[in-house]
């Protein structure tokens, strides 16, 4: 059985954010690979159960026989009867490693190799990035930092190509604020969101040298290997190892430890002893101005930039809800030891929305927009009952309450459209909605996008609704009121509880204590204090528990007033509710390249050619100007096609180098380039579309023009086909 | 005489980049202010000294006359005598009042109010920014941090403008190869660059609190207070203090401190005594990983990112020369205490361009579409003659060689073309040249692109030529040779000078010394070496001195051969020459703020309403759409516009409220929106441009493609005034 890996957050629970916080490796169900965890489906699980007691059965069959084998010769039996003991031995040798090849396979996923091919696909995937510099590991020269990688030129025009279309299909179509913070936030702003105390992973210390380790990656390495190499462990050991891998995120600093000494887990690269886990904060820490007393830090995520401004955006929005601000940024966590390339980073770039709305009012105008859409959701339903993900629309979703609002719904529905216009197969991107002890107790509902790579399923984009957590938080810690107004047509009259503790009384009674007691007193819910004032009114007295003085404590009539009073209002007053869909950028582009990538045969078919299927949207460069041959003619129109081209805004790369037009192509299709103009005279030119090789001939004014509309995305290659000649390429791929 | 601030790097003579770590305030030359520094240009210098001259005498006339006043009324002289003298001293004092007056205006610049204006146009700028979000001091609630701000909706849509105009001008048109690096950078990389060690600024603390200043800030403040605000100083001593704030960047320490001592100057707020000035990093510094033994900081720049990628980035390009590599990203700057709001901040953005070139061919193929521009020079020889800036024909400035090379003129071409097609004016941006002094040693030669602002001449763009310099030193640091190399058509003969240090017999001689005497044997230039081959030949042996030992040694004949040796090369090795524009984004987008702002009256005349005059190109939103009066099928209409705006991608805000046009409009115009859609029929609509305050009539499918095209660039409002009928507005503006 093969585990997949899925990144998704814990640390929703410490009432933290979603992607940007998500920080530990929980193994997931997945739904084409088999499930481990709690409920492993039925089928699978079995096989492998099975398997490992049959092996177990076997080992002792074989351990008897070798006994029986020994003591015959011991005995001087009969060569025949030794040889027919021999032979039986021999056999249930044969039987135990056909049983271990099954187990080991049953193990692997689905099949002997279904795990080795999807290392050698993401092997080749990133050959090909580096090659071609879409990233490279940062200060590679002074030999690099762990988790920290540049984009280099076609990665870059990547990155800005994927960030303008979120402005586009985000910011401007919903006409959000778009703001922009620093990256440095003094500790006052991450005590209030509780970074500072709760953004934490725990670690442990190789005890000689001192190296660090993510106290759940050593338990979870260990599980693994366990499981998919040692094919002698029972069912129950493999049974007891799963449940640990399942429960690795909800597992405490003494729990961690206690299962790190009980597997005896020593320092990967020295076998030494390891320290007692403890919290290791992941904020990247500064000092602000040169005092040393104003503690800051790298943020985390952007989102707080947003919130502790809400007040000024909100005013900027004509002090009307709802309204989304937006921010794109880097953001920063100091991991302990990184893995996973490209999707486990230190720095990253965020791109967050902050949709501010009445808790009351959570529809959506344009909802109907997205209604009809269908698409691949794994509701919470679905995991419990370790069914897998499925089609279902999403208005179906949101009127049977699976999705919590309509708001909620509508961004789910346009993520699903930015990431399968960005180029994200539909079939590999599913919406998996948070267990309930994934969330944080305030949150009303959490979606993540995820997205299956050859990691597994990556959580990409979070979607939560977060309730007024946030905004309450910075009111309380700041003292300014981050809240909106709902303006009455008409007052309304109200009924309100109105707790007046009698000061002076209460002073005479309890000295210095009153202060806590008038907090208790006026922190009583409307059930408390009524039943309070009931008792007052028959008994005089009642006996009152003070929970910061740790005591009971006697309360008199004349100590208290409780009463219900009616009163006009003009206006509610109320905490936003905020939905956040917040965006992993650089996790996106990762999968996007994994599902872009293909290999075909060169023309001779004596080598395999990579390929990016990039939409024109996506790709870094949108065409390449090849003269056919060197030849100063035709140089001269690549250099004015050229020329229109920049004036049009179209990014491209001029190959004038003599090398045959096959491997142009070929260059250029293993950097997703999707369409390439050659000039084979000097009046017209062909126009060839990178996956089809299909080619079509314009004159040389209307190549600009062309390319422009079909980047521009008003003309698809379909279109362009049917309106002008085609061009057979002859032997141009040679 | 007034003083103009220029904030003009220093520390380029430290080896630093040049806007990135332009650090400290220099006085600086203004060509229409009066002139402070080594040479004040004669006239207005001359008389602001000859008024301090005749005040210093009129106030000891004043003196001596009022000792004959008091002696008159002592010796009891007749009343019409004492009046006499009373008249005369009062003459006096009146002559010295007018004569203070006269100074003072001389102090604050172009008349008595002149300084005012500037702070209170700058006042109505920022007002306005800041009321409208343009930016906000960061985590306001929590009471903000010094120097760090964030860009509100309008401000970002600006910036993101700015950037995307950026990527088209430079990384589209040259081909750039744009990289995106990590903002934490380990100590190696900038302990190459020389920032861990000389990224410094000097600080004093208060001896009794603590608190931290920037000791030369102390310094400058005291000197321009005495100057502008004490009119009894001597004109000595006015000479003095100006000379003081010239030299206030070449200031050691020990000198910064001994002037602070002289002038008794103390902690601003508390009036205690000052620590002697220590260098502070203005790097924020954290640790990588969790075992806090690897430093690292926010990187004060982006270019280094660039350098260190030099190897790959050139294999990308296919080993040839030039090309040019360009980051966009933040940079961090810790500064001791920040001022002059948007100008220095402790978080900003940067891009920058690294363009690579062979030191031997500095020539720039597109050099000639800009050889003709002609714009305001200040190149070195106008500033040490106390000249102003002049208009200057670029190609001029190239061929008589005030500008070094090609190159370096093709990119301060470009960087004139791009600036003003943002919209700032021509007549307030010029490209001064550094002085020697304030240039490294191994800088070719260097502009900055300065524009006025109510602040004065601020350096946004720094456009250097720093030779081989950033290459070298990663080179050295990181044992990864970052060379380029020209493949000879056909192999060259050259000459080479072999020293060969004969080992055996200097480890005989010198024992452990050895290797020391061999390093320094091999490190003599072609002279040195030629004049030991001389002596060994004639005398058999010479003194030597070793500079690692500190004394001469014996060298014999037998211990080095010397000889000059023909060779064949194929190719040429080298390192690379960098020409690097590095831009300011904020500085950049502050000075076009302060140049589009302009205040014109309400057509009721009873106010000033604010409009900043940005181009479409830069405008935060592009246009509004107004029904003219509530009504559903105004508004119908005005979403259908809309939506075909977000369709063409046109940022734009419809306004329902009920507000008068006039109203809508000035709110608008404040946000430097360049048009308005006004809905006032079902078939057609005005548009109104902003500063001309013109109108036309198109139909209503018409609006979008025609706000494109001028928005786009692709029509001006000339142009399209010229199409369309025209609206007379009537009462609309009411």
């Amino acid at each position: 059985m093969r585990i997949l890996i899925s990144l998704v957050s814990s640390s929703t629970s410490t009432g933290l954010h979603l992607l940007s916080v998500s920080r530990r490796l929980r193994t997931k169900i997945s739904p084409f690979s088999t499930l481990i965890g709690l409920k492993p489906p039925p089928a699978m699980a079995t096989s492998e159960d099975s398997l490992r007691r049959s092996l177990a059965e076997k080992q002792s069959s074989i351990e008897s026989q070798g006994n029986t084998v020994r003591a015959l010769k011991a005995a001087n039996a009969e060569k025949a009867t030794v040889d027919e003991a021999i032979e039986k031995l021999n056999a249930l040798k044969l039987d135990k490693s056909v049983m271990e090849k099954q187990l080991q396979a049953a193990v692997n996923g689905n099949g002997p190799d279904g795990s080795i091919n999807k290392e050698a696909f993401r092997q080749a995937v990133v050959n090909t990035l580096e090659r071609r510099l879409f990233y490279i590991p940062s200060f590679k020269i002074y030999r690099g930092v762990a988790g920290l990688y540049d984009y280099g030129p076609p990665g870059c025009a990547v990155k800005s190509n994927v960030l303008s279309f979120w402005r586009q299909h985000f910011v401007l179509e919903e006409n959000m604020l778009e703001v922009d913070c620093p990256c440095v936030t003094p500790e006052a702003v991450l005590k209030a969101s509780g970074h500072v105390d709760k953004f934490t992973d725990l670690m442990v210390k190789d005890e000689k040298t001192g190296t660090c380790y993510r106290a759940d990656h050593l338990l979870k390495d260990f599980c693994n290997e366990k499981i998919q190499k040692d094919l002698s462990i029972s069912a129950e050991k493999a049974a007891e190892l799963k449940h640990v891998l399942a429960m690795l995120d909800d597992l405490s600093a003494e729990e961690l430890g206690a299962k790190i000494k009980e597997y005896g887990i020593t320092a990967p690269d020295t076998k030494n002893p390891l320290s007692d886990p403890y919290p290791f904060n992941l904020m990247f820490q500064t000092s602000i101005g040169p005092s040393g007393l104003s503690p800051g830090y790298m943020r985390p995520e952007t989102a707080q930039g947003i919130f502790v401004n809400f007040k000024d955006l909100y005013y900027y929005n004509g002090n009307k809800l709802p309204f989304a601000a937006a921010q794109i940024g880097q953001a920063f966590r100091n991991e302990i030891s990184p893995r996973q390339g490209l999707l486990r980073v230190r720095e990253f770039t965020l791109a967050e929305i902050e949709h501010f709305v009445d808790p009351e009012y959570k529809s959506h105008p344009k909802y109907s927009e997205v209604a009809d859409l269908e698409f691949l959701m794994f509701p919470r339903e679905q995991q419990i009952s370790a069914q897998s993900a499925k089609k279902i629309q999403l208005g179906e979703a949101v009127s049977k309450g699976i999705v919590n609002n309509e708001t909620l719904g509508y961004f789910i529905g346009r993520v699903y459209l930015f990431l399968t216009r960005l180029g994200i197969d539909k079939d590999r991107l599913r919406f998996r909605q948070h267990l309930a002890n994934e969330m944080a107790h305030y949150a009303a509902d959490c979606w993540d996008a995820e997205i299956e790579s050859s990691y597994g399923w990556i959580e990409c984009v979070g979607i939560a609704d977060r309730s007024a957590y946030d905004l309450h938080a910075h009111t309380e810690k700041s003292g300014v009121p981050l809240v909106a107004h709902e303006k009455f047509s008409e007052p309304k009259e109200v009924e309100k509880l109105v707790i007046a503790p009698v000061k002076k009384e209460l002073g005479l009674a309890f000295k210095g204590n009153q202060k806590k007691v008038v907090e208790a007193l006026e922190a009583m819910n409307e059930k408390e204090a009524l039943d309070m004032k009931a008792s007052l009114e028959t008994k005089g007295v009642v006996e009152f528990y003070v929970c910061t003085l740790g005591e009971n404590v006697s309360i008199k009539k004349n100590m208290v007033s409780i009463s219900k009073e009616k009163k006009k209002e003009h206006q509610r007053t109320f905490t936003p509710s905020v939905i956040e869909p917040s965006f992993g950028i650089g996790r996106i582009i990762y999968c996007l390249y994994e599902h872009s990538f293909y290999m075909r045969p060169s023309k001779a078919g004596d080598e395999q050619l990579n390929v990016f299927r990039f939409p024109p949207l996506v790709a870094p460069i949108k065409c390449t100007v090849f003269p056919l041959v060197q030849n100063q003619q035709y140089e001269n129109v690549a250099k004015i096609i050229s020329k229109s081209l920049t004036a049009a805004g179209i990014s491209h790369k001029i190959d004038i180098t003599g090398t045959s037009i096959g491997k142009r192509y070929a260059r250029t299709d293993e950097l997703g380039v999707p369409f390439a103009i050659t000039v084979d005279s000097i009046s017209s030119v062909t126009i060839r579309e990178r996956d089809s090789k299909d080619q079509i001939r314009v004159d040389v004014e209307e190549a600009a023009p062309v390319m422009k509309s079909v980047t521009d995305g008003h003309r698809t290659w379909a279109d362009v086909w049917a309106s002008f000649p085609h061009h057979s390429s002859g032997s141009a791929e040679d």
